[in-house]
């Protein structure tokens, strides 16, 4: 064993504890209180497995759960960026590179590089992995907002064209999830949660 | 598509969403707050395929990983008992199995009997990924115990024998984990956050 390998792969563990504190603008079910990004991650990544099989391309579960897992901690220093946040969208980038250079080269070289590249691949959105993880990433906040009666596109006044166009690629993660988002938003019209 | 199967496992997932809201006692390394059950699981969950390398015996990463997302959601029903709560433990066992019935039960048959055999597995701490799983569940709480300066510890006078009988079996799980709990102890005991 390497002593100073493990003494890394701590330091990177107690290191994304803070990824619990980023606070994220979706509530829970239950509209009690807003979820956090740690939270968030847990979500998806069990959504990764369970619902695998309506991805449209087959994809890699154990890859696809690890990226879910591990898709925000940039977060803990870029913060996290509201989807319908039009300013701050246009500096997210720079500043989540930044915190990908930080926070996964606390690890050991080969882990480093293997999740910084798969954070890498989760942004660029080309494989079958990637495409199914962005899916859950929308359709997630989504069933929240549905299920809290829509409490935070209430409080930011959010259109439904706004969530049809963040909701843009899901078809090409899973056919089957992207019908339900779409039956989801048209419910939300109806019932006012969203605006026209 | 069988959309009944698919109305499943939205209805469980929406289901499990209630884990957010059950309490730990431990807290987070910057003492500022008690975790959550989703954020105790996401963080197994990423120390289980960063920290593979350290089971006793190779492990399947992604069943291991699967097991650590979902081996609470049973105290969505049965809540969260205190490692240290000697009349809570009594009856955990009978609480967990009806949760389990219950959660377990939400998913389709496959997945029903698939996710509930694992929690079996976690519990009954035989299999190698059952075994180095349960070491994350008692040396993630250490690490974060540690960080936080020992308080969940102070706030309820543990003594050295109490966390060393909580970790008897993490050697099982990993010897290097082990190794690293021991010392995690020592220095707790020396600096006081845990009663001799």
């Amino acid at each position: 064993m390497d002593a100073e390998l493990f003494r890394q792969q701590l330091r990177f563990i107690l290191e994304i504890d803070k990824q619990k504190k980023i606070g994220r603008q979706t509530y829970l079910s239950d509209g009690s209180r807003k979820e956090g990004d740690a939270e968030h991650a847990w979500h998806m990544a069990v959504m990764a497995f369970l619902l695998a099989d309506y991805a449209n391309e087959p994809i890699d579960v154990l890859k696809a759960v690890k990226m879910a897992l591990l898709h925000d901690v940039i977060e803990i220093d870029a913060g996290d960026t509201y989807a319908y946040d039009t300013e701050g969208n246009k500096t997210k980038r720079k500043r989540e590179e930044a915190a990908a250079d930080r926070i996964y080269g606390m690890l050991p070289q080969q882990q480093k590089e293997e999740y910084r590249a798969l954070w890498e691949e989760f942004e660029a959105m080309e494989t079958p992995e990637a495409k199914f993880v962005n899916a859950l990433d929308k359709v997630q906040p989504l069933m929240l907002n549905h299920a809290s009666g829509g409490i935070s596109w209430r409080e930011h006044g959010i259109h439904k064209d706004q969530v049809l166009a963040r909701n843009a690629r899901t078809c090409e993660g899973s056919e089957t999830l992207w019908e339900y988002a779409k039956h989801l938003i048209e419910e939300n019209v109806k019932n006012g949660n969203l605006a026209e």
